[in-house]
């Protein structure tokens, strides 16, 4: 891991970019404050749009965990940003937008063809993340995963012994497969559902809470779109995580 | 409004017994350095199972809430506890038994006949206790209402404007009709479901929620059967309530 910048915010959080090889990151860790060191650590999950224009919302998701004592992390995903284009996903993107387009329900080939990929090719580097920011001495465990593409917190919450908790937000296509992977997860979990998601199946998403094999998991409906989270959604998401990492 | 008896609880809370009529009810308030007066009022809705049966649950919440500021309040349903039963309603209960135990489905027939006569009644003696505790120097508006037989809630969340906010529990029967009530109330909700409630049907309490008017609804479903809600859910609706009534 080679770190490329740093700054410190205005409320003491100190933002660092980083490389790992050709994987651009972010770690944000609190000010001395506000946390003990090592802090514990959240992966900040976020859907493939790139992380510079995802880089606001992620900046407002770290300050707020920095502010509960939280370090908070993440990856480029593959085939985002500056990152080298996956053909077969764009592809499978073009399919699922003429879908879209169209009116016409997205078949079970072009989900899979669109998270399938992606979820082989993030978790291993998540991982690789995960051995790397975990070496930092400010960076400790347990850890977290929250949000973004949910397929590849699934995986990432089965594969990986060291995230202890996630929270998921039930907001994208997920292939029938994962509902087995699913299954396989143990960890406590909080799920947050838009009930109005235009892009998301409902009913699949309660049909995957229902698979997850946690014996502690919690589905927090809101009314509203995909992009109409409630502000104090994202205090209960905190709470969760406090709960579960402190 | 007669005031029974009181006594001051360790952590500050006045606890004072009531009749409105014939009916007896409980008024808690919080402690002079808790709560500024008058306090917000939570009416504490409860299963039909009599007021001294369910007294160690009720201040439970009570004390709760006073340490959140609020005062709280209950009266017994009709046909419980001391009052007289309801003939009624007590041979829907029987039916209703005989279908659990035998293994069949509960007939819509025998869930109206368990809970509408009980919603019939109910209502207007909550709104009339309302009407007594509003009066008091100590309580104030506004006014929400949690728990217990979900109907009530939602009848008395459609004919109450006094009441702002409801928190409810979709862990009861609810007639077809009251699905109708449903779309009628408009105050916010937080509504509580237990994913595996071995005397509740989980698609019903889904429709139910589809099914309020509300613009701002939200659905904390967690694990486990009736008896099961975890701690945690008790403080998210307890931060509901301070994000409306407060």
């Amino acid at each position: 891991m080679h770190l490329t910048s740093e700054r410190r915010l205005d409320d003491g959080v100190l933002e660092r970019a980083f490389t790992l090889g050709e994987i651009p990151g972010i770690l944000w860790t609190p000010g001395p404050v506000s946390a003990p060191a090592p802090a514990p650590l959240i992966l900040l999950g976020h859907p493939p749009l790139g992380l510079r224009t995802m880089y606001p919302r992620l900046a407002a998701r770290a300050r707020h965990s920095a502010a509960e004592g939280f370090a908070t992390a993440t990856v480029e995903l593959p085939g985002s940003g500056d990152r080298p284009r996956l053909p077969a996903v764009e592809r499978a993107r073009a399919d699922l937008r003429g879908a879209m387009e169209a009116g016409e329900p997205v078949s079970d080939e072009t989900v899979d063809a669109l998270v399938l990929p992606l979820v082989d090719k993030a978790v291993p580097e998540w991982r690789a993340a995960l051995d790397a920011l975990l070496s930092l001495p400010e960076v400790g465990g347990p850890v977290g995963y929250s949000g973004g593409v949910i397929s590849i917190g699934i995986r990432l919450a089965v594969v990986e012994p060291r995230i202890v908790a996630a929270g998921l937000f039930a907001g994208s296509l997920v292939p029938r497969a994962m509902f087995e992977e699913a299954r396989q997860v143990t960890v406590p979990l909080h799920v947050l559902l838009q009930w109005d998601d235009e892009g998301n199946d409902r009913q699949a998403a309660l049909d995957l809470f229902d698979a997850f094999g946690s014996t502690e998991k919690s589905l927090h409906a809101h009314m509203g779109g995909h992009t109409g989270v409630p502000r104090y959604a994202g205090d209960a998401a905190a709470r969760f995580f406090a709960r579960h990492l402190k």
